[in-house]
């Protein structure tokens, strides 16, 4: 039990997450070392195979690679200052603490200077998810060492490599979710829409599904068009958009159903035609969404 | 040229969208008769085997269907005012004019009073696409009719079926709307947040594809919950998107991209939690969805 492999790992944080990710490296084979505050969560860990390391020192020289799941940034930070240069030069740590870009860039930094490697993840998963190639797990930072580990993340799920920013895994999550959110919302108020007609949610839902996969295949073409910044009309004019938008928020109302997000979608085109863009395409709002607003 | 065969069809409205249709009908060797105000647009379908009619009365008596695509539907009514009752009797129209579901009931009575078949429908296409089946076109109203005109509607696209209420297809046409809006608003979103860390939208478009088709597989599994209505949070509670939710606006805002859209969720999830159902999962927000907002 005691024993440490090239395929060694630590897992530090056991709250719901890290125990899933930690139960996932016991099940692939791994020799897994964990530590919690409360070492009591360990305890069906252990049952398992896992290793409980006394300290986080201890926990952090048992593998090459530390896997650190807290539940915010100045936890890790709080946890890593216990530790000193010679626990962590040389060491790999990744940090799948949920966080903001700066949170992560300024932990690479930290550990940078006192020589550790630092990879910044996010989990794009539930925890029963994990162990499963459903479970996205986000890494950016040095390449060679995502490489290096991979193998041992592929453990967790589908790990996938963003680029060397440590903030990049932070902005790609909460981008995706903004993604889910945008899919479910608009699902919602049709969903809405279609009731006041006596439409069930399971008749509206295949609908939905179907239009949200049809329109995500235009973004890889629809992205050029930002890349060129040149937005010609070739499928329909903002203007044209805008239009459709009143009818959107003339059925809601109609309807008696919410038309906030019709109204803020139509406020956003409207600024943008304002400004000149009503004969481009869609992609032309980049503009809008590329500045502060909100406020 | 004269003939009516069995499948024989009149297409009113000879704008982009109408032209497309008739063209469409023409290639799947129909018997196509068209009709428009200003008769020189009929030019090139003429040339290609149109027949175009004197009037109104004369098109909608030349086929058993009849196609109406008009700017909207004042120009629907005004047309139809014209017929007399022995040129509606019995002839089936299919109006595709761009309209709300209020519009279209009122003139789906207007019709059946005359004595008239009336499916009220909504193209969700380009006029380029049509003819093909990437053309979707919804049709509500009498199924009998809709089945007896398929054959001929298939010509078009995709033809589908939504139900007997005739403003269903108003209804589907702007809640799928309101999913392409807002796959493209999420994802612009996430390309302004990518690109302050220098990630192209080449680069970030496949991910969002793949998150967007990847939600949109919940779809019928969160419509459950809706038809049940009983929230359960399986997967994750709304109290924890609310405050994931923060973390993208706090990332927009530190990012200096828009963040009016991460703060309507916010606020509709606010306002569902304040309700007291943060404990259960997001499609909950139905109840927010269905009832007035946004004045």
């Amino acid at each position: 039990m005691n024993r440490t492999t090239e395929t060694s790992v630590t897992v530090i944080g056991l709250g719901l997450m890290g125990r899933a990710l930690a139960a996932a490296f016991l099940k692939a084979g791994h020799a897994t070392t964990v530590w919690n505050r409360t070492s009591s969560k360990a305890g069906p860990l252990v049952a398992e195979g896992a290793r409980l390391a006394p300290t986080v020192g201890d926990a952090v020289k048992a593998s090459p690679l530390t896997i650190i799941c807290l539940t915010d940034y100045p936890a890790v930070r709080e946890l890593l200052e216990l530790l000193d240069a010679s626990e962590l030069a040389g060491t790999t740590l990744i940090n799948l603490t949920s966080g903001d870009s700066a949170q992560a860039r300024d932990t690479a930094r930290w550990a940078g200077q006192r020589g550790a490697r630092y990879l910044d993840g996010a989990i794009m998963a539930v925890p029963p998810a994990i162990g499963t190639a459903e479970a996205v797990i986000l890494h950016s930072g040095p390449r060679p060492d995502f490489d290096a580990h991979k193998p041992v993340l592929d453990a967790l799920g589908t790990a996938t490599y963003l680029g060397e920013d440590p903030g990049l895994a932070s902005l790609y999550d909460v981008a995706g979710l903004a993604m889910m959110w945008s899919v479910l919302n608009a699902w919602l108020q049709g969903t809405a829409l279609v009731a006041t007609a006596g439409v069930d949610a399971a008749t509206y839902a295949p609908f939905a599904r179907q239009l949200a996969a049809g329109v995500a295949e235009w973004l890889p073409g629809y992205a050029e068009q930002i890349d060129r910044g040149s937005f010609p009309a070739e499928v329909s004019a903002l203007e044209t958009d805008a239009r459709a938008m009143e009818h959107l928020i003339a059925e809601s109302e109609a309807a008696g159903v919410n038309a906030e997000l019709p109204k803020l979608f139509k406020a956003m085109a409207d600024r943008a035609i304002a400004a000149g863009h009503g004969g481009e395409q869609y992609p032309v709002l980049i503009e809008e969404f590329s500045r502060p607003g909100g406020d």
